[in-house]
């Protein structure tokens, strides 16, 4: 579906009288990036000029002031382009905040005292499912042992998994040797890409499982390239490799779909994974509330920046299903790798079924880039949300004034 | 929710050798629709240089050609800013195709062979719903009675019913002046916004109600107000004013919401209606699935223009729920007439509990505007559909060149 990305960012610096700056950003895929600037823009009128406590000390209102303007929010509500402009602006917010605290973004976090943490959160629409005293009670419950799970963490860091392997279009040889040297590195857990071709996929998934062995953990992702009845017919005809979950097999709209997906994968025991492409809190909810998913896998620049991730967290944990972030592209590694340490620290509490993917590439544009060691995120220490780039980078690529612009353009 | 509006749209004018030109427009609320406008431009590039033959003869092929680009389609995919767009360049084809065939778009329609009109719809994600088979023979069912539906339709028109009576906000006076001139031009279905505050909608209600008497249909309209629970309970509230649908009673992602509400007032003897921001087919396919409304309510500018919305007419029939099309705005209106008489003559061929939206305001701009005669949309006869606005108007409110905008900017 997505067959020729041009990975790329909308990217946002914010400016204060301090000096201080907070950097955010979210992940395109290439053309289109002109759009969701354009609507970062509209967005700044909304942020210039108000002060980081104005904003923190009433963050739900602020989520709703850039969520719900009055105009905008016909051009969504809480999707798409704007959306993504509304995550790029709280992406840099809560970077300034982090770093205004001298902080990891994931230490700020769990720092906070819960009652903190559910002001953050816009609960509109979304009480049915999760409320606030519920929220708060979920908080609270995991104060306990909570310094141990962040002792671990610094010590071991948070299980990933590795994406890299398995692309579509890679030839045995290619594969194998791209197995054996994740395998040397420590990596148990492999996706493999499926959906264009069922015998080139039984083909990669075969070698796959052969390498690491039964007791290794492979999931496969279809990418949104299926109907339902497609979905259900093509997974089953890789149940023999034991896949842990089938991701993006339909839509990500479907509701429904992903819900007779689950339903028909069960006995086969594949889990759905889904949400990279889930546009906000309401469908999670949704997700959730019809066991339409086995994996809740959060994005932190589609949804609503940290706040809202923070509500579907919370009702992941509510629902009992795992959160196994979507990263990948450029940035996506350095920002949910926060998130989801705050998730086991101070709401699941458990590292079951849980994992964040991982890719390898494109890290050595950012100023703290993601630390893999052992198959491991490792804790990252650096103040801020770890979405700063290299000034370098960005004189380098940024359109259309950077070199590789003019290299393209001069063509 | 729109407390502030400021009507505007997207306008998109497509250029031909021939001379012959297509106007399409995406509806917005004000801020915002320089977004949409950098969307269009991004799309144009997929547009210009092909021929209307080229594109015609593979529509669905076009139609996911806008709608799925392997970059793009990350930006929804197929909802917000980018579909917007999609739908304002689909829109300027169509009306296109029309003038290039002479005829206004709902004859260009009707005048279509069934397996024409489906080779213009994507099935992609609704085959668990609606196959290309099934959609095909219910066209094919509705020839049955063609001509005389036509023949009707340009001697009645279409059914409409009238929001602009009761705003919320209108004095008890207001309302009965604007009622009485309603009942005098022979209206008999009206709408009144609630959502704000309960006892204003009670006393708005009321006396529409009154002034209306037991028989004409009253209708209610939440605009997203609401949590699922609150609904339920503030329409079991205004029950006794016997309101045949409440729209929008939250959020319009929420399709297990609207379930629940729809299964909690049908005892009440009141449906659920939705769609003027179902942002997609694939979500008007599990509203629908889920029993989740009992009014499609299509947009014209939302979905991915006729295309989409063929899919939508068509979905609503297998499941046999009425459409009741959102219009209003600026040239909602206009456009979606078309699509309500072609649903009448070559899909539902009912008039049962079906109505297209009227708003009376902002048809002045447009060189052929909608006729309105007892209550009815007079079927429309110029070639086209619709929106080419007057060259007066588009050089008076052009931003940011527009005499209308130098007075702002002067301020």
């Amino acid at each position: 579906m997505h067959t020729d990305p041009d990975y790329s960012v909308a990217y946002v610096v914010i400016d204060t009288d301090s000096g201080l700056k907070g950097f955010g950003l979210t992940f395109t895929l290439g053309k289109g990036t002109e759009i969701v600037v354009c609507a970062v823009e509209a967005l700044a009128g909304l942020v210039v000029g108000k002060s980081l406590q104005e904003i923190v000390n009433d963050f739900r209102g602020f989520y709703r002031l850039l969520s719900s303007d009055s105009q905008m929010r016909w051009l969504g509500p809480e999707k798409g382009v704007i959306h993504f402009a509304t995550a790029a602006v709280l992406n840099a917010v809560w970077d300034l905040w982090a770093r205004a605290e001298g902080k990891p973004l994931w230490k700020l976090l769990v720092d906070m005292d819960p009652k903190q943490i559910v002001s953050c959160i816009d609960f509109r629409y979304i009480t049915d499912a999760l409320t606030e005293e519920e929220a708060l009670a979920i908080l609270v419950k995991a104060q306990e042992g909570k310094q141990q799970r962040e002792d671990q963490m610094l010590k071991e860091g948070y299980p990933a998994y590795t994406t890299s392997c398995a692309w579509i279009g890679y030839s045995d040889q290619h594969l194998k040797q791209l197995c054996t040297d994740a395998l040397k590195s420590g990596w148990t857990k492999f996706k493999v890409k499926v959906g264009a071709d069922l015998e080139d996929d039984k083909r990669r998934c075969r070698i796959i499982r052969q390498m690491i062995g039964p007791n290794a953990t492979l999931m496969i992702d279809a990418n949104q390239r299926w109907d339902v009845a497609e979905a259900i017919s093509w997974v089953t005809s890789l149940a023999e490799f034991k896949p842990l979950w089938i991701e993006e097999p339909t839509s990500p709209d479907d509701i429904l779909g992903h819900a007779a997906i689950s339903k028909a994968l069960a006995p086969l025991g594949i889990g759905v994974a889904t949400g990279e492409q889930c546009h906000n809190r309401v469908m999670f909810k949704q997700f959730l509330q019809a066991s339409a998913l086995q994996f809740v896998q959060i994005d932190s620049c589609r949804l609503g920046s940290v706040n809202e991730n923070l509500a579907v967290l919370l009702m992941a944990h509510k629902f009992q299903v795992p959160v196994c972030p979507h990263a990948g592209g450029v940035g996506l590694c350095e920002l949910v790798q926060h998130l989801i340490l705050f998730d086991y620290v101070c709401v699941s509490g458990s590292l079951s079924n849980r994992m964040c993917e991982y890719v390898d590439h494109l890290h050595e544009h950012f100023t703290s880039p993601v630390v893999i060691c052992d198959a491991h995120y490792m804790t990252p220490k650096d103040p801020g949300y770890s979405c700063e780039m290299l000034e370098s980078s960005v004189q380098k690529h940024q359109y259309p004034e950077g070199d590789v612009w003019k290299v393209h353009m001069n063509k």
